[in-house]
């Protein structure tokens, strides 16, 4: 049964959910996999270095135990790199350890608002499409620069809400509605929605999916929270599907409002 | 099986779903009859005059055989009042037809944007509280307001997010979370929220529920606008109960950024 | 010189400040008076506990000294009165004491957020204008209570922006928004304004004028902080009286795009 | 006489105003020049199209006439030019006519919203930054971005505050609080500022100044707008070297609330 009544196509694959998860601050990977199956998710992020592509050490290391490939779309992401070079070799990485050729293109040189960098993105995504990646490049909410990414072929372009993990939701509403209304492939709003509201927000703005991790993973029960983003989602694109009212200036009355007493 | 995993208690009576519906502006009470039934609600509000108490020439007249009383609690309002004393007359007149005693008070002088006044809410609800109604005021976002009416006895409160269908969603935000710290009985945002993210949101702050009408009433297929409400509410709730992130100035990463390709 | 290019009329009255001052927690009373010399205002409300009518005891008790009646009209506030009789009850003492029978009326029984009770402000308006008051209420931004104070003859409403000393801004914009539109007396944006930017925006929405307090008492530099306001609001007056271009969804070039190295 | 105390440095020059004039939609040059005297500014932009720099044909060919150089800074900009190649080619073409060899740079291939292009932005900084320019980009507000220009040498960064025109104000507040925070160049805040509050407010975060151009151009009486953002531009600034208290959560009286009718 479909989450939402409209499949997503990414790179002429069909998804049923427009609810992307991150499988990063999990506090177990028992605890990863039960809110993946609560979120009705079909796509997860797994950061490089955490799916530790050498299996030594890391007690994360068995993640990809815990994520059945037939049932979800493994996506790397290069989360860490610092430009384009750092990029590319993680994703040539991930692909020769034998991981779906689909990259999440993440490369933020600033430590503390992990805010992407334009320049080494465009660069990076231009060198994986060539080397034939399906690329999903996480980007500021800049409208020149995601036409630019789908023009040199990326599958999708992923504005930022608000910096990763901020809990602030849609602070680029102005320009993310820019970015939708020029977009030939999927918007998929990244980072900062911290609550289900700004997730059905996203999707009510007429964004095709939404990616969330830092708000399910610490929730105190990630499962239930990963059902709640799968339901304000549904609700939002539905809401989308509809078609939602224009914001009046003045009230309008949903009663008759005269000769009430006149009977 | 419960919309909502705890129960809402509005005068000693319980209720599994937070999502209240009004019944204008539906196209017909056909349609109107399948979105009470696809939202899930458990509470219904009819404007008395359309409710027609004596049966006559409105093409409404007959709403009441659309609404199954045993499985909707009817929430007689009294919207078109002009002052506390034709307030509390529908009130009475509804209970005379054998409608339930609750009421959900409605007074506005103002035609054009349908704001409530304070002065005369107040008084009715002195007065209807003392003939045994349930009494469910609409009023500003007003925290003194709020507090005196639940000293006086109200069954909740429903402060406005913004104006009656003017789908702009909860504009008093910083009000309407006073009056939730405030509160004694449940508050239940009413009017304004013209998309299932925004009654998600009311949710989320601490809300106990919400009225949604317009929104619902007037989408192309009110039975799914209704289910979408119905899921954005649950998900709001879910959210609520688990507690939401705070919001952080900074970023905070998902993915360890250190040494990710050292291994 | 004027401050402003057109004169505010308050109950007959010519002001060419549309800045008004409070008197609270300013470091000394020198302070305060060159903070009201350097925002020109000409409207200075001091609470009335404050301004000790025994003169006993105070450190404040001479704060009357500091602010010459020839320069500035003195408005006492009701600051503190939890109910209309304790208002009632100070206005008229400020009166026989000999101060100006203008009085700034506030009555928030709320400790917390010191909100305005919109019952008890409208009973002590209607008495106090009937003895002959010149009242200025301090409201909650609820369009339908500013409509029946200006209908009982008050002077201004001054709706709150945020709460008191909160310097928040804005917050009830929507609301101030109807009030303007249906104001038949001065409209007077009190508290909460925390910046200039804030005060210049209230005028530009169309607030006839603004009243400040801790933003400038508090300043390292009450007197530059005062010019400062000063400035902000000028500035917003004359952008209200220019008219400002609406809000548009796209860009508007300001230069010639076409064939620009055509020459 | 400074119009705001502290003296704004870029590339080594010392401006005693922080707000800078566009030249584009005045009604005459007439218009143009009483406005840029009323606004104190000291840095003038002029499209390079408009400055005709052949002098032939168009209108507004002798703009030039109309702006003292000895009194203004000429910035010619490059509005209109689609990539870096034409950016460099039209600062050049202005460099030779003996226009100061500061350049405005603005490449923005997108018609209708005139958003800039990150890339092509930051590749034309480079060169001219070599050839010895003084470089002032418009830029989105992009952090990443804003550090890697003034890594290669710009003077300030532009960040937008909403689209050209669009009188929003500043709709990228987060991000270009971050700009703020990271930046080693001056920040001006350039586009989308309609009203004079909105100029205040940037200063109030710690922009260094602000640009404007339409409210100012287009205002019923330039003159007289361009004082009124004069003073909300040095009401700004003062607030911002003063500090402004925090948003507070709660009220905090301005007035001693105990006792006060204990005398």
């Amino acid at each position: 049964m479909p989450n939402t009544p409209d499949p997503l196509l990414i790179a002429g694959r069909e998804f049923h959910s427009r609810l992307l998860l991150g499988t990063g601050k999990f506090s177990s990977n028992e605890a990863m996999a039960s809110a993946l199956e609560a979120s009705g998710c079909e796509i997860v992020t797994v950061a490089l270095r955490r799916a530790d592509l050498t299996g030594k050490g890391d007690p994360f290391a068995n993640i990809l135990d815990f994520i059945d490939p037939k049932k979800y779309l493994l996506l790397p992401n290069t989360s860490g790199a610092l430009n384009a070079e750092e990029a590319v070799r993680l994703a040539r990485l991930a692909a020769a350890a034998g991981l779906p050729k689909w990259v999440k293109l993440e490369i933020h040189p600033d430590p503390r608002y992990l805010l992407p960098d334009p320049i080494e993105t465009l660069k990076a995504a231009e060198q994986l499409v060539r080397e034939g990646f399906t690329v999903l490049p996480y980007i500021n909410a800049d409208p020149v620069l995601a036409k630019r990414l789908q023009d040199v072929g990326t599958a999708t372009v992923m504005p930022l809400g608000s910096p990763i993990g901020s809990n602030r939701g849609i602070e680029t509403r102005a320009q993310i509605e820019i970015i939708i209304e020029q977009a030939t492939v999927p918007v998929v709003v990244d980072a900062g929605l911290g609550a289900p509201s700004q997730a059905a927000e996203a999707l009510e703005m007429g964004a095709d999916a939404v990616l969330v991790n830092t708000a399910i993973a610490i929730a105190p029960d990630p499962s239930r929270m990963g059902r709640a983003f799968k339901m304000a989602v549904e609700a939002g694109r539905e809401a989308f599907l509809l078609g939602l009212g224009s914001e009046l200036d003045t009230a309008s009355p949903t009663s008759p409002l005269t000769a009430f007493l006149s009977q």
